[in-house]
């Protein structure tokens, strides 16, 4: 839908803001706004936002809000900027709402496993705070260090921990969230359970900014499992890996974690690192359960494991472990590397996980496109990372043509476009596809009931 | 929003849908519509439905639903009708879409952990049937063995077990629902993660039957814990038992439930059994642990309980668990016996638990009216259970005085009018006062979205 966005209704926007906000809270100019302007997901938008409005109060997203819809200038919300796939990438003509510096933890409850944050709250400082008190936060997505509590919640990001503790969408109790036209909503509640009204909170959680601007989270907390015990197995191929997962599953063992790298994957650690992953077997399995009966478990898992793998090591020591876990770490620097990386985000129902990657490793073929897989093999959750030339600026067409066939594998799987990353801007052209034409329209529907003028993050998720 | 219903447009429906549908789909007169015109909630609403629609299949929903959409006649989805909140009470004018006939369950994965299911099929069935491949449905609300799937959806309904598995939300992955104007939509998905689009299953789940009929669930399995311990605490009163919990919270014991009963409801089983259990304390909790780390867990809780109660027991055994368990079950049928019974469902933080439970009894005595008490303490989630004169048909006026007061005692203690029940119709007065009016406004806009004419359950939930 194209905004009925005009030069004069821009600077009447720039206008008021100036006389309204805090003279700190508003930045104009390409040097102010070019730090603001993309996410990390390798495209970029057309031309360059208007301002950046750095809020440091709930006030300040109304303000903002406010004004944009009644002068229909388009409004783009950023936490870290650290999202994959556009959702924060701001074009021309657009100001960007940044909330980075509403970083407070304002309530933090041992008692009730609670905390309430602001969403520029650094996710893993959430986790740190919480340790404090033996509890911790449990949505871990791998970007945790650098990306906010806010950017997590708006694309429901998933992560390591996602086996055992779900999703974001499964630690959000209730939110506080600016709607398109300023007016500031309180969703959920701080129980445990509840159930009056529309589960709007849910509905905002993986959004993507375009419902409405996240100003607080009320999160639950997690005790910090008592004792976790790894194990790392090698299996000649990524599919007996990934049989071996479906075997655990079938045996009724609920890891935390359980990642699962492919032969590329390891020779390109090893490239980087000095190691010797590859000559080890041709895909690594990375499992950590936690818990109580954390030794239990693993020794079930290993039992198991033998009868498929190449080699299984396990360790409760936590030097240890870090060890085995080292390699899942060293992945995306290592591919990073070899060039420029693209990295995809499908989830498969979990027995497809090896013909995923099969297909996967015949795309790559088909288009002359190298792609390296790893997944959170328990919910069948794979990132396939396409590495390109580092010296050319544009994604390449293969990749792309690439990348649309790894969509379309996932949604012939019976599985979807998107584990956890988001729709943002590259994978709209495949959401019909998945939603149906039906479900699709009513979705439109529901973005109309929350920014009837279409301010908030046009373009993106739907 | 009065509907505009006339008798002519009643006539209409009535026409097409003899003419459209099989014949034992459609029931017509008070003694087909008679069964399906009220739920459990004790309130009954004025007038009789027009007819009755026992869908077989999607197609007879969207058939009943298309042409009451064009007609603008509302209709009521029906499960098996054991709501507890007037969500299914059928009033004067309206067509039922009863879905109990459409009870098979359609797939059953042990792979992945998975089923499909229509949305008649008894709650307890499902979970027998994965009882056979070692799994189970994790929601377990206390009318397991009588209601539906489809209605728990429709409820996100709770139970003893949400404490450690959540609420029917987070066992609902995908589902099909059939729109006011008779659109079947898809919903969610089949694997285990996935952020394509608005969350529109969690929205539909709990939305009471007033945006789509669900005619189909993806739902998750779990596998049946390996072995489970029950612990029996009793304490002088019943906010030693609510501390208690707070104790067993904060030492990070994590039961997959915990219910705590008060003096008078143990007085009434007592009562109605003949057992002793008043003698042995002012509450009883009951705690269930499970997992492969079951016994130390239990073992964990009752050092700690045995600081704070005044006695404590606790198993392994099957049987023995049974034993220590009846008090729970046979808390309905005991208190039934005194009277008409009508039970709320508040929750409020877990730390407030004590305060609730004080205030109730201080409600209770202002209004001069019988309030008995369990929690599933856990989770903060309380049912005061108000017993009636069983001779009188109405409610008496002191009673709803002080269901009004416990509500707003929640409310006012940071909690929810409804922890599992649902708003319904009897709730409604209070719902404002928790969203806020411009949540409540929002909400009213997204109904919209989805019905635009108010034909879904008109008068509920919102």
């Amino acid at each position: 839908m194209p905004l009925p966005h005009t030069a004069p209704s821009a600077a009447r926007l720039l206008t008021v803001l100036r006389r309204e906000l805090p003279e700190d809270a508003l930045g104009i100019g390409p040097e102010a706004t070019a730090p603001y302007a993309a996410d990390r997901s390798g495209s970029r938008p057309e031309g360059e936002p208007l301002a950046v409005v750095h809020a440091t109060r709930a006030e300040h997203v109304q303000t903002a809000l406010r004004h944009a819809h009644e002068l229909r200038v388009p409004v783009v919300p950023r936490g870290a900027g650290t999202g994959l796939s556009g959702g924060a990438n701001a074009g021309a003509g657009s100001v960007v709402v940044d909330l980075s510096r509403m970083n407070r933890i304002l309530e933090l409850s041992p008692g009730e496993q609670t905390a309430v944050v602001e969403p520029g709250v650094i996710t893993a400082e959430l986790d740190r705070a919480a340790g404090e008190f033996g509890l911790r936060y449990a949505p871990d997505p791998a970007s945790a260090a650098i990306s906010t509590v806010g950017g997590n919640i708006a694309t429901n990001a998933g992560g390591l921990r996602c086996a055992k503790y779900g999703v974001t969408r499964d630690a959000v109790l209730g939110l506080d969230a600016v709607l398109a036209d300023g007016t500031l909503i309180r969703t959920g509640r701080r129980t445990v359970k509840g159930v009056t009204g529309y589960d709007l909170t849910a509905l905002l959680t993986g959004s993507e900014g375009t419902l409405g601007v996240i100003t607080a989270a009320t999160v639950r907390l997690r005790p910090v499992p008592e004792s976790t015990a790894t194990v790392a197995a090698y299996f000649d191929t990524f599919a007996e890996g990934a049989e071996a997962v479906s075997a655990l599953t079938a045996a009724h063992v609920e890891p935390a974690m359980a990642e699962l790298l492919d032969g590329p994957v390891l020779a390109a650690v090893d490239a980087a690192q000095g190691t010797d992953l590859r000559s080890r077997g041709g895909s690594l399995l990375l499992l950590q359960c936690d818990g109580r009966a954390a030794e239990a478990e693993a020794e079930a898992a290993v039992r198991l494991l033998r009868k498929h793998a190449a080699s299984v090591e396990t360790t409760t020591d936590p030097v240890e472990a870090d060890r085995l876990l080292t390699a899942r770490r060293l992945v995306l620097p290592s591919l990073e590397r070899l060039g420029r990386v693209l990295i995809e985000d499908i989830a498969v129902p979990r027995s497809q996980l090896a013909p995923a990657v099969r297909e996967i490793a015949v795309i790559a073929e088909r288009h002359d496109v190298r792609i390296f897989t790893f997944a959170h093999a328990a919910d069948g959750n794979l990132h396939p990372i396409l590495v390109l030339d580092p010296d050319s600026p544009d994604v390449p067409e293969a990749a792309w043509r690439a990348a649309s066939d790894i969509f379309t594998t996932a949604l012939r799987l019976g599985g979807t476009l998107t584990g956890e990353h988001g729709v943002g801007t590259l994978k709209r052209r495949w959401l019909a596809e998945e939603l149906g034409a039906e479900q699709h329209a009513l979705q439109r529907r529901v973005k109309a009931a929350f920014d009837p003028h279409h301010v908030l993050n046009p373009g993106k998720a739907l």
